[in-house]
């Protein structure tokens, strides 16, 4: 089974969350599927100082900061074709609510990039699932309606799925919500406070699971 | 057991290999005991673009860069004392090569930043465990002699372990080289052409061994 990653940058604060992003790919690899890494080819939203928390005066692209979790082996997302691929997953991050879609300044009035939005939605109606960590199903929410979703149990965050029209449903570190409906499966990682086995644990339920989602 | 983790920036050409930086964590919280991530605050050797290889027109900071790693959780190296912990563990990447030594551009003839030899030979002389991944070993002959060491295969990497005084010993994918008489544990990880399933068993078998290590 092969999976398509997204990544958004590289680093919690402002790009994809490095444990996230590595326990999907170890995930997959140790489950007998294959990847390849994506990420769109924009500028971040800005660049923070992952050692004070304070935003730094630079500017660095997406694609090329995402480049450093995947060692180099990674395509411009425009490049993403889903017949490709057997499935589609993003690990979480700030990166995907300030580089993949504006909800960390816009909240639920948030707008998506046009290149992510067109890979969900064709993924979406090829009818093969999606994978999303973290605070990635805000995301989704902003693009398919009347979803099963999980961030977890942030109580604001799930209030914005709601408004957005999917239904929110509290989980645990490992836990896994499954739309088979919809083919999405969603996990809350680091937005519980957790363990990086955890994330290892919540990574691997959601790869087991798209693999095992009846086709 | 409490392990000190020494990270070398944040990306396998300019910094520390994430992938093996991610699964060092992994193995050690799964395995039950606990970590804490150093770096030491020096500037980067350089910066790499990991999509094309080139070097950047920028400076970046190694304690700045390796706490996206480290969600932010990080220390200066110099606050790290050896009598805090039961044993140290270093990943690799080439910023090991480039940030923590001058083994990249020096060869034998390498350099090594003061702070982390302290680090090391404080480690060493209080009898306590270190484990290093991929190129580290290159970096623990530069210090130690008459080590066993692996790099894995590579011929000329290799000689120059032994020309630094110490024996290299090849290991294969998860394979541990343990000298238990100068209680090092070394495993060449992305030295050798692996998948990510192979660093995660490369660094639990160095944490194992480590946890079993007589004391």
């Amino acid at each position: 089974m092969k999976f398509a990653i997204i990544l958004s940058g590289c680093g919690v604060y402002d790009g994809a969350e490095i444990h996230e992003s590595t326990m999907v790919m170890l995930a997959i690899d140790k489950n007998g599927g294959q990847y390849d890494i994506f990420a769109p080819d924009v500028s971040q939203h800005h660049v923070i100082n992952h050692l004070n928390g304070e935003e730094m005066d630079e500017k660095r692209n997406v694609l090329i900061e995402a480049a450093r979790i995947a060692r180099g082996d990674i395509k411009p997302l425009n490049k993403y074709n889903p017949s490709d691929y057997d499935a589609l997953i993003l690990p979480g991050g700030f990166g995907v609510a300030k580089n993949l879609c504006t909800y960390a300044t816009d909240g639920v009035d948030f707008k998506i990039d046009t290149v992510v939005e067109k890979a969900l939605k064709s993924t979406h109606e090829a009818g093969k699932p999606i994978g999303a960590l973290c605070i990635t199903p805000v995301l989704l929410a902003g693009i398919f309606s009347e979803a099963d979703l999980t961030i977890g149990k942030d109580k604001n965050t799930a209030a914005d799925i709601e408004k957005l029209g999917s239904v929110h449903i509290e989980a645990g570190p490992g836990e896994v919500v499954i739309d088979n409906s919809n083919r999405i499966v969603t996990n809350p990682c680091y937005m519980l406070d957790s363990s990086i086995s955890e994330i290892a644990e919540g990574a691997e339920n959601v790869v087991k699971a798209i693999m095992e989602m009846d086709s």
